[in-house]
């Protein structure tokens, strides 16, 4: 690739906006072009208008840059967007008419029909939809890709592999979430010292329904979801980064805890195939010892693009059960938006 | 009754033990006469003894006792054991040979046939076990009596009113535990700051085993155990007091959300009936917020001795689900043990 | 008193609102009976319109009335005002003018040389200062009385004995200030976890000036303040209540660490003396253990009414060094004006 | 460089061990050869040994290395020792005497006056006194030489280019230190959790007279200390790593908070002229933001090896004040260490 493609980014000074900008620092293919943000900072630099929250430095390349508002024209060939939900149903359709590829982390289009869900280990197939999409939308160039929700991308890529080997019948899942998944400000201190918050608003039926669809099947033009249910509690726990999850699930076919870890381990999607710059060499990661995985300690194996699985058992109620870890604002929100895009790119959509 | 009952603690320096003496200071049937702790402490005062870590004062009168080790005789005539695990099973017996009935907070004799594991709520008359119990071990007029687990505790009477009502097929609870149920120095700070531990050692297989035993039938002289099964998935958070738990049941009997309210919030038992002094006015508390209970907020509800239910609905793989929440080392550990002693002083056993 | 005085709270849903509401439960002088917050909350219910963070419940009787906005007429005897400085100027005079006593805990008008900054053990002698405030202002009955910044009053106490036996010269201090005195939401949670901020906007400027006119003396009809300097480096550190500060003074007499804490816990105001209701028995607590204060262990010795001391010694560079503890929202908050409203009701100013 | 030096670790399961390992993964000028931790280690393999607490995993080339006592003779050319205070006095001694350069962050001999204590961009010249201390205990090959405490290499590394403009004539510091500098398990949770603890037993003592040391002159064969006092109230805050200090300063001559930023910013020693593999480009950063440093977000800032000062301002006691943050396992133990033999190296001395 002689030269990089030029992304803009929606939603530029927020959480989830600071990761996309730690994350394509030096990325071998994108270059951010374009910021943009909330009419508040128009035509300001990126460092007066931003409160960096990351612990690595705020790039010097960024530091300059001026936020325009969330509008078309922007400088760039494909937008990755991080808006509030208030506002990123309208205007990622505007920018996508407009002819701009937009690879969403909201949560607004995830559920259309004709947009795909993805999640490049588990269903990359699925970007096919994005000429329905067009099709019906008439739209020439642009479209729009989503990716999961935090909690359900680390979920969906342990249940992947389980899945397609064994048939999963149901799945029941308590949520330890962090505090960054709820953006900044987000949480207000005094609700989170020295406790749990059992509720996270739109969360649990997010994590209900979208598994079911990453794990359809792309037939005559349409995702046929899979039929498992999921059910999910939610709580907020006192943790900057990693939703840690305790799993519990019903399988079609009998098996044994150790094939279980077994396919886990071996699990290879088209990322891994393709080697895209942001894949993790392993999607699963299984961990062995018996107080892991930790938050603390493992959200960063695989540079935070894997979930971490921990303590597989069996179990009395249904069949298996085990916790999982995934670094929500990696995996779980820029980073998979990242894997997407250069998914989209090695095929041939950007 | 014109005279108090005299008690001694086992464990007195300990974090079980400080909330013994904080429970007991002012205790209308109650007096403190003896402590005792390791041989480390022996004849140490409590006040050099004892790293007191409550956020109330150190009652006067407690701070020159005299500490002795864990031996009989005992200047008293019922002795609380708060004793680890590695000591209590040995000690306790001892005493109860000697003539003291002992309340116990240690697992220790928990399951065994013939010891009550005494929620006075629950199965008050698991206390006619006593005299098998003094029959078959050839003790006079000691005995031991347990307290469930801190996490089965507060389970158990959230369970009990359903299983009554609706009767309990299955129940799956993931836990978000306490730090002082690991007592002092317990967790280490490096361990849960920004983190989750999901792991406690022992702790799934009490909260998988105890229930049963708690809502079981006293027959023919025996417990008969409950028939469900209970499935657990045991976290520590960062949290100081105060066990969260998300729950799910399946039940025998089909009925809605309303109902489940209703019989929670009307369970009334024995302490109730009897009015124990220790007695919370509900024994269960449902809130109605969505985002509620948060222990920071609510374990101190009913002075500590209440289970907190909140979020009750229903689920799409069991029944239905809520969140529950009660203080690990009141009605989880110290309280219980002296409304189980409340509740033999009222029926004659002390 | 065969009838209560009757309160209204300007501000009533906020961190110290709330304070005021639980900490007026069952006062034997006081009874709220109008409460004002801002316009979104007016009509609602308190129930409704606040978010209520306290650990113990909401009390029933406050839960039906009715938010007005802040502005007179209101139906009570005096107001207590914890309003956010960009109201409070205004509001407060205009209730002064209406001949409402206001009892402030906004900083607007510390400093205004006809308001008293009053500390009751302290300064009770510049409630004079109210006349002088009513003639000027040309106020009949209305006036204004406020208390210091939370940082200050903690402080303050335990200078003024020091001050009075050996004279003060200079104090540094560094603060690590707890979340609540931020209000709500206040502290993002992302901000505080796992870090320290060195920097509270506008706090340093507080403690460095308003020591000198609480422990000033009331000259000629005005407050001639105290001319020693102080230096103040202010850090939010993850506690929930409980400013903790590093104290280092040098003096003018020369004393030894005995003096000092001899004159310390000797130290009793006007509020001891009249035995208001909310006096602490010792306005100054010392501690002797070597690792207090501790602010979860200690904020609530004399209901958080004291400031606690600990670790009284010399110093190689100024002369002597201590750790202090005030709780922030009740000693450096509504306790602060509630005591000065008891003050101000046993003078007859009420 | 052809071959690399071989180093051997004391207390390499500590958490400053761990640091040392991951520190040293890929060092260019070190391989670790061996490893000794306590006898109950012994032939253990690291990592059944360890607990590893970093948030980066155990590299692959440690886990199976085999542990032995902490005794003379260990297969490598230098050490490096974080041994607990009890032991390394004597443990430390026996390897030097048996010709080993004992490279150490343990207190016992860095006030000895024949024990260079190290800070290379400060005072690389003392390590001359090494041929003194071989001369006066009868060592061929072996020394000692040690590293500051870790809340005095941060202080002095800002204090250096000061004194060295403008003399210091006294230091006042308040700290706030992390959890990680009392090792592992250390501060237990409760202890912690919504808290702060004055007092670290020891601490004070050393901050006050180690930096005298440090930035003495090497004259006639001995260390003549630095003239200032420093007084120091040390504090464990809710931080894993990172210590912030408060610190207020009297000068000898007059300056300007403009030329006290230049002069730090300015600064740069041996390690910087030398280009050792270890050192910060800038041993003093000073960061402009108001409300900066913070521990989460600056101490990762030149890989843990710089002090990062923040809020210079003038001060109306002393002279000037500022805030300053360290790393204290890394530029405050094991980075520190490593430097310091990084110097040795190019000196010679290994």
């Amino acid at each position: 690739m002689s030269k990089k493609i030029r992304v803009g980014i929606l939603g530029a000074t927020g959480m989830v906006g600071q990761r996309f900008i730690q994350l394509l620092d030096n990325h071998p293919e994108f270059e951010v072009t374009a910021l943009a943000a909330s009419e508040r900072s128009e035509a300001r630099s990126f460092a007066e208008a931003c409160s960096w929250k990351l612990p690595t430095p705020m790039p010097n390349w960024v530091r300059g840059m001026s936020l325009q508002t969330c509008q078309t024209p922007m400088d760039c060939d494909i937008v990755f967007s991080s808006l509030p939900s208030s506002m990123a149903g309208a205007v990622e359709e505007s920018f996508a008419q407009a002819g701009y590829p937009v690879i969403s982390n909201s949560s607004n289009h995830r559920m259309s029909v004709d947009v795909p869900l993805l999640v490049p280990e588990i269903n990359a197939e699925h970007i096919e939809l994005i000429k329905i999409q067009q099709k019906r939308r008439e739209w020439k160039k642009g479209y729009i890709v989503t990716n999961p929700n935090c909690t359900t991308v680390a979920l969906a890529l342990a249940l992947a592999p389980i899945n397609q080997a064994f048939g999963i019948e149901a799945v029941m899942v308590s949520t330890m979430q962090a505090l960054s998944g709820a953006g900044y400000p987000g949480v207000a201190s005094l609700d989170i010292i020295d406790n749990v918050v059992p509720f996270i608003d739109g969360e649990e039926k997010k994590v209900e329904s979208e598994p079911q669809k990453i794990l359809g099947q792309f037939e005559n033009g349409m995702i046929k979801a899979a039929d498992f249910r999921v059910s999910a509690q939610c709580h907020r726990v006192n943790v900057s980064d990693g939703h840690t999850e305790a799993v519990t699930i019903k399988l079609k076919k009998k098996t044994s805890v150790a094939e279980l870890i077994e396919v886990m381990e071996n699990f290879q999607g088209e990322p891994q195939r393709l080697k895209l710059a942001s894949a993790p060499s392993h999607p699963v990661v299984v961990l062995k010892e018996n107080n892991r995985p930790q938050p603390r300690l493992d959200r960063d194996l695989e540079k935070g693009m894997a979930t971490i699985v921990g303590r597989v058992r069996e179990d009395i109620i249904l069949d298996f059960r085990f916790t999982l870890l995934g670094h929500n604002t990696i995996r779980g929100a820029a980073g998979a938006a990242i894997l997407n895009a250069e998914l989209l790119a090695a095929k041939g959509y950007i």
